[in-house]
């Protein structure tokens, strides 16, 4: 079987790195629009081969690596060239329920909407990592619409990554992502702004210990990459920013009111989180 | 010398262990309230011998290694102690100010207010490693008013832990940390609860990846103890959650408004934080 990764950036990059390690593919072919990204991955060995689009059919495995508009770009494109008959197509978008409903109805059975809960905040080929993946959920959604043998293939691929495949439909995905990581990235970059915005930014900075870093790391992603996941979670989005909003309001008043026993109680509560993280 | 911890946990537990293999005492004391943490200090080799409070007198050097109302009182009782001539005072508090306002001028002169930016998620003698202070930032504050040899004394102490010291005065001090470290404490306690609040709060947390265990690590921390500090430098934490909820106040009406240019354009702004981090 060949596999195609379309986008050599972290994701697409770890994931043909992974496979590589772990599955049994006889060949691993790449795309990307940017130049250098072609280069790198054909060094690193991350593929054997760098393709143009339409030779993406002699691939019976497809993964699309890309933004999610350009995801939806490409599932249009691939609807209208000579797939192979069994092929198996793949996205890793961060939202799944815009993608899955602009999917061109003759490709959706051989399609699995995929969402790996992995990642760093660096990007392009050179932070591609063959472990990304292990022990790392992997969500597939909506699979009524998918084939089984489609469904078995991608499974078959994940559970050979040591993944943790999880079933979920769509609307839940999105909603949940919004809250596990698309806030969150909003509330880090937040965070980001606030701190630069003070006249002595860089005394400030220079204090940062390994809590700050931590809370600030995820302002480090590529934000061409998180405005398009925004904008295609944008009611969930703004639900769970309400949501974190609203605790933040509850700290603020208990402290302006010097309520500091209902302040700890607040703290105690959220400190139960780690119990069932 | 002798060195007396007074508050065997992370932070008094870690130094002693660094001074320990760093610097030249001939025998480390420790006092602590709970009864665990003395058998645990001793059987980890953390101290050689745990004491009497009124016993601290036979030290050189004293480290306050304890939630900050606790240290304004341990102040007032040490000053009423007969302490050695050339005892050297310091305190680890996470703010500067209300400490050395409160701090009895009898031993003002032998204080050196120290706030090492360090520091772990747990707690706990059994949370200390020797590591800990190893090329972290160690702020002393308010120079002035301490005597030249403890200075030094204080000083050379931290430089054999191979910290990076930083003098600056108190009010400086307590706004930066309300940035660098109290408001983003804040800001994980409510991104945990917001989590938490939600009826699925089980199937989102499943999802949880590297992104969102970064950013929700601070709130493990100790409510105890923050509670304290929150509590001492109320006015900057104010300004500092002011600040931050402005920056999130921009990102919502952006997303509001299916702004996504600026949207990127403040993202962009956010992720030259780390130019300067």
């Amino acid at each position: 079987m060949i596999l195609g990764v379309i986008g050599l950036g972290l994701m697409g990059g770890s994931f043909a790195l992974s496979c590589k390690n772990n599955y049994n593919f006889s060949k691993i072919v790449g795309i990307d629009h940017n130049k250098s990204h072609k280069e790198k991955a054909l060094k690193l060995g991350i593929v054997d081969e760098i393709i143009e689009f339409n030779e993406i059919i002699q691939c019976d495995v497809i993964v699309l690596s890309i933004p999610i508009c350009a995801i939806i770009c490409v599932l249009e494109d691939l609807s209208k060239l000579p797939l192979k008959e069994n092929v198996t197509i793949i996205d890793f978008g961060s939202t799944k329920k815009e993608i899955i409903d602009k999917c061109p109805s003759n490709i959706r059975p051989k399609f699995v909407p995929s969402h790996p809960m992995a990642g760093t905040e660096y990007s392009g080929p050179e932070a591609a990592i063959p472990n990304l993946f292990e022990n790392k959920v992997m969500v597939i959604c909506d699979i009524k619409d998918t084939n089984k043998y489609q469904l078995n293939i991608a499974m078959e691929i994940y559970e050979s990554l040591n993944t943790n495949i999880r079933l979920m439909n769509s609307d839940e995905h999105d909603r949940h992502a919004a809250f596990i990581s698309h806030m969150p990235h909003i509330v880090s970059y937040s965070l980001a702004n606030a701190v630069l915005k003070q006249e002595d930014n860089e005394h400030i900075v220079a204090l940062a210990a390994g809590g700050f870093r931590s809370m600030a790391r995820l302002a480090k992603s590529n934000p061409a990459m998180w405005k398009d996941i925004f904008e295609s979670n944008e009611e969930n989005l703004l639900d769970a920013i309400d949501a974190f909003k609203k605790e933040l309001k509850i700290a603020k008043k208990l402290i302006k009111k010097k309520k500091y026993n209902e302040l700890y109680s607040w703290m105690n509560k959220g400190n139960t989180l780690h119990q069932i993280l």
